[in-house]
């Protein structure tokens, strides 16, 4: 496909975070169009009326849903969990789909109906979909009509830990220790957001039972995970607007340097624009507004920590879609996405 | 009064940040007892599990109204407006009471009417309010039944204000611009209070027309206001939890330098405990937690500027509450209220 | 020019926030190519080492000052006040240069004496430089070789200020109160921007003699001021990173509605791609990261508030950099500048 | 001794953050007088210029070393780290000693070295310091005169971990999740605490390498460690200027739920005062400037997580300073020390 290929693209839920930050990047992509972007709420409202950084760019108005999808190439699902399963059934079958939700991310029935309480999956529907892991997946995801972008949390844990479950050197448990920013909460205020508590806080939910654990085992087992023993997964709340980090922590099967850590690291994502290795600790600063992963891993004896930071609503959402649309329409995998961040 | 009395209080509307904070201080007063709170919603629920800070200190249930007052001696209510103006009514005549609420701040039914809403305003009544800016009118509460306490802004404002016009050397138009923390907006979440978007933002809400621009107007007549000319009084909201920051801008009849405009300050504050003199400016993290005002002044020819900086929820609502019923009863008016702050 | 031209660029002073935002900017800006960026005390280390937010964008080294700019467009200086001074009589007169800095911004040397402490001020020198507020002096700007960038204060408050001040119907006395976020203060560690202080803090600084003050005089003049009376200007801080917000106070001649004051400005600003009319108010917000600086106006009677917001270190320093170039060299001139900003 | 007794105070090293909180609590507390306050840098500076949460307070000024302490009960040392060693050995034997730093935390000479890069350690002396941790070395501390008052790290970890340790029930490694706010590094500006940096701001730093480390197996191995295999123990820093949060992960010996763990620990500090089980998790902002650590507990299956949270510059140091001093001369643990936090 060549490079002046213009995409035609509807956005469906474009109001809350996800869409808000697929417009900012889709409405500059060189190759991409917004066609229609949906918010049921919003109906005939101007878009930079709800995402003010936007006015003066664009002269978009949300939309229903449009009633024809025909000249579509690629639809972004930017919507509540439990939404996408029911539209997707309905869109025609040559248009790209990627959801950026929870819904199509899991194969099990059970494990659907137990983190996401919807007991009706079509599992048939549910194993059509790739996840979308870009850097762990590119190759399926080329060949994919049908996405399933990763969660926020999952992105983060899932880059940091493949390429030690990928070289067979890790043991044992793995513990990972993740925080994430407010806007994490979506575009709805509630208790947790409320800026007077939260700004002075931190704290742990969802303890054991957040449901991108399962996400996160599903997709380890498929690049050959081949540690024993499970994981713990464990979500924190950071007083920030936008971040996430985790902080993961395993065995080796012996003992190593940092440096060699550091070496099977760069190795496995050599060609991996958006992935960097840092010295010491990556900081959610420093990644902010990008499509960065920022890596840095340290060992001591057997013993090692590996640390991720991305923007959770860039990688770890519309971002990390918009690349895996540049893969399936063969464009480069960047193109779009050099969102430099700042300093500060 | 002998300084071993206890004064049974009870509190209406205990599960917001004004009760939250009559809490704070109450349950450690020497000489008061907190008898009942309420909170309908949260009715049958230990106060401890809303305010979470107060677990392991105190064992009180959030109640519905009490049936009977017949024992209390003090009522604060700290109610949403308008909930004030019709539970005043139904209060024993001898029991002393404080409103945090905007109902009886204002004495001209027009004004309730043109910034509350309410339309059915009982002027008798309204009359009966004394104003409880406390470093101004001592006097006045020593001997009254019924308080209204002043808002959080006027209290700012007032107290920059007061020394200069009392002295009759200020001229022509007032400016004030007032800038306020989060929890200005009270426990319940909403749009401007969501975390991602307060965190990073600061912007100017009801321009010329926020309520406590005629509570300011009447008790600046009441203080022997001699300048002429309106005020111009302008709220913008901050980024922090706590805080409120005055600036009020105005014209002196002749030429002064600060040192002059100083010593008319520390003058007219030389009895006032909670009112600090400060170099420059003041800070809002001086005083956040605390019942302090501080206050600086300078002046360059016959322009002039005073600054002034309280914790919206102590001295500007609680804490000065509390200072109020200290004096009403006969107490020194810093009992209870030695709140150091914190650095940091 | 046309629009494939490659203006080779050098940056002086490219470690602190200035040079930051330079990079951010010039290293994706179409039509420039940075050649060299200087840093003496970092020399020889990566830029992106320094600024980490470019780690995978740039291979740029920092250097000391070039021997020779014989293939040099354009110098931006970004440098601490008083240095630019000494430089820019060592350059080459062909070469565009735009000052970041204070130094070339006043053309009178008492004043040049007394805001920067600098009395060997060449005032030959000093009036050949074109004041770098585009919207107002486009024309200048773009017959000029010497530009001098305007303060980030001073930007938002003569942007808020411009269209009524050429229009003739405000009187008397302006009163400008105007907040800065921490990232004003530049990137060097102080008192003021220690994080456990600045977090909750809220303070006025420098009353009356802040150095924007007679830039933002003389440029009122400049382009007909016909207000009688003076300005008083007085400095905020914010505890955000970035943003400044300016709210300016006027009379005006004659009773004018919000509307009538609003088709004012849209009129001023209707060739003005970076400025923004908004609504009620604008929000440090919606415009950090960006080039754009919003504006509201609101009237009651005579009395006048205008709102504005621009990013301190975008449309106030960096970004209005660029888009003098841009015009300087007949790109159009949000060539390079279409930064989004992001919701949250 | 009885409650009239006024024990008094002399303060080393006042003038950081460590001096100011213990200033808060001390010039109120009922049985203390603070004689004398050091801080060589501001010697004759009113205490209330350095810490402005304290005008109207107190009428202190910073000393330089008093020639005698012959009339001091208890010397508090808040200073940095290597200083309180060469000043130990010099003050009256009959004196009360509470170290705040970590000169006497260790026992272990090499350690020392390591750690805090002091070669000169007196091992007799070392051994002769009793650790401070007050809920689990009650005894030990009655009878001391002298205390090495734990690090901020170090008492959350180990309050989080002292019942499990104890009960036997764990097994395995242990791994410990720290973070904390920006106050943590001290009163000077510094980098890492630099406002436009730190307050987007979330990062690891010292892997495997904390001081606290060895201060934490050490008093493991006190109050009967039984667990096998090692501690890896992880500090990160967070954008709030106080908290510490601590996520604690072992593994059980067998299958527990929830409500078995909590109750080891609801019985392990039945008498502990400062202690607070809560449910799913703590939150820093319940615990910000109080004395307070609060607790929760998880189980699944085998697995296990312990989340504490305190305030680092008050149970992390200054609270549980005089929380020691209280037990060491007969008064109630929680004298002087009902600081109540706030909501928000």
């Amino acid at each position: 496909m060549a490079n002046d290929t213009q995409l035609r693209v509807a956005i469906y839920g474009g109001s809350g975070y996800g869409g808000s930050e697929l417009l900012r990047i889709l409405l500059f992509h060189p190759n991409a169009e917004v066609v229609t972007v949906t918010a049921n709420e919003h109906a005939g409202k101007a878009v930079a009326s709800v995402h003010q950084n936007l006015r003066g760019l664009t002269d978009l108005v949300f939309d229903v849903a449009p009633e024809t999808l025909d000249d579509i190439d690629v639809v972004f699902l930017a919507m509540p969990h439990g939404q996408a399963a029911s539209i997707v059934p309905k869109l025609p079958a040559n248009i790209s789909v990627i959801d950026l939700s929870g819904d199509f991310r899991l194969s099990d029935a059970d494990q659907i109906k137990q983190y996401y309480g919807r007991d009706d999956a079509d599992t048939e529907l549910q194993s059509k979909f790739v996840y979308g892991l870009t850097e762990t997946n590119r190759k399926a995801i080329r060949a994919a009509k049908l996405i399933a972008n990763p969660g926020c949390f999952a992105t983060a844990t899932l880059l940091a830990l493949a390429p030690m479950l990928s070289s067979g050197l890790a043991a044992g448990k793995i513990i990972v220790d993740a925080k994430t920013g407010s806007s994490g909460s979506g575009a709805k205020p509630a208790a947790n957001t409320h800026h007077p508590q939260r700004s002075n806080s931190f704290y742990a939910y969802k303890p054991f039972r957040h449901q991108h654990l399962p996400e996160i085992e599903q997709h380890l087992a498929e690049i050959g995970r081949v540690v024993s023993g499970d994981i713990v997964f464990m979500t924190h709340s950071l007083p920030v607007s936008r971040g996430i980090f985790a902080s993961c922590y395993f065995e080796l099967k012996e003992e190593m340097t940092t440096e060699m850590l550091r070496n099977i690291y760069t190795d496995f994502y050599k060609d991996a624009f958006f992935v960097r290795m840092v010295e010491t600790s990556p900081d959610i600063n420093w990644v902010k507004g990008t499509n960065f992963c920022d890596i840095s891993v340290n060992a001591a004896g057997r013993n090692a920590v590996v640390f991720s930071a991305i923007d959770n609503l860039v990688k770890g959402a519309a971002g990390q879609a918009v690349q895996n649309m540049n893969i399936m329409h063969g464009f480069p995998e960047n193109t779009g996405l050099l969102l430099t961040g700042s300093n500060p």
